[in-house]
């Protein structure tokens, strides 16, 4: 599975596609795009945690649901546009402080379902603190 | 499965401990607790929206979780620290424009584990936009 | 949603074109259709059972699958073939000894996919021993 | 994450534990353990296959369990009793005729609960058939 959009081309299209995405700021930000994978950071934020310091289950499931479509964009292209039909996410252990990154790989890219596995970890850290997989309804092409 | 919260109770519960969810404005609120039931209301905002209008995942995906907190909370009470450690999800209709409700039942409230289903309806309709089931670890009472 | 067969059209229709269910014995038998639901009891024979005399995770996996299925084929009929593209099952308590109950509603029934939610019971008992949902592909009709 | 039990003292246990699995012949059997790992081979027999000669969706589910399950013994010994409490499958491609491998890691192996991520292959091939998530309760050790 090829990609057919560069990291930078993939950022300019969310910024101008999904603005809400990063309103509140550059908060969600891809780092890597190759063959059947996307890599994206969550800058945490304040208004990510939860009492305690921990980042929040639904951030991690905001992270998880961007971070896949991303890898199903790199590999589908700019036209298309995939919806999320089903999200499966087990959380794992408490993430230390500091950013996530969220590592996708495509386990299926057919005619009209995608399906992605997502990992999630603190940065640095080999623990996973969340793993999803999520399948999106594509478009005809 | 009889409540042992009010709404007003949680209310103010979610209000000391959880900041964070409504940061933004008054977004997420309980409207009623039942026996083994809960229903919460998201006050759909700019923030919660994709382009052409219809809320995002990541807002139905949040709302769901914590509804679903909720129902537990209202059952087990406000010293009681439940942890997501499940949560999956299917999309089944974009949401109309406006308020959406999730209703949830308690599956199950054993000793260790609680799980809830979840179903999100845009308000005044009623085929379902979303439907969750989620599974919370209970600390030891 | 309304049903388009009946139950003995759907026992026939599942005789013929799924001989292997019940090669080993009647175990899987639809009891029940009606708008947007189906029933399906499962004999519980030894091949179910698993230590302690419970029945298995995968023999309720199986109920839930083949439940969820008779659901959609009550509606669409047939002619068309559904594919199983993910299932989704909480186990909630052991069931007692003797047969199974699973009560099955369509929560979507689109062009492309159908949705169906899944209760598991012992036959006379309230509380759910597991709850499914599943998500069906549908071919172009 | 260390292994406990070898191969061998894996299938005494399974025959001895579960006779009911391979009931109707060795169709299930552990191939391999290593750290964090499990494999599990599914001999297809008549009672797996579908119309059209496609290994059935609830065989591949009972292959998924069997093998997560196995993956947790072979960390925690033979004592610990699992018991599932979630299983999320997605059904990637129809499998080709012959018999299947379920290679199984472990997510998390906590005091409570343990979360095993499986991926499910034709022998020789290299895409996915099924992926599946599963979390099992564990007793106090």
């Amino acid at each position: 599975m090829q990609t057919v959009m560069t990291v930078e081309e993939i950022r300019e299209f969310l910024r101008v596609e999904f603005p809400q995405i990063n309103a509140l700021g550059e908060a969600f930000s891809v780092e890597e795009v190759s063959d059947g994978q996307a890599v994206m950071r969550l800058r945490v934020g304040k208004m990510h945690l939860r009492p305690g310091g921990t980042v929040s289950g639904p951030a991690m499931m905001t992270l998880a649901d961007l971070a896949a479509y991303t890898a199903i964009l790199a590999h589908v292209g700019p036209v298309a546009l995939a919806v999320t039909t089903n999200l499966n996410i087990n959380f794992l252990k408490k993430p230390a402080e500091g950013d996530l990154l969220a590592t996708c790989s495509l386990l299926k890219l057919g005619k009209r379902l995608a399906v992605v596995e997502c990992g999630i970890r603190s940065v640095g850290e080999d623990d996973l603190c969340a793993h999803a997989t999520a399948t999106y309804s594509l478009p005809p092409r």
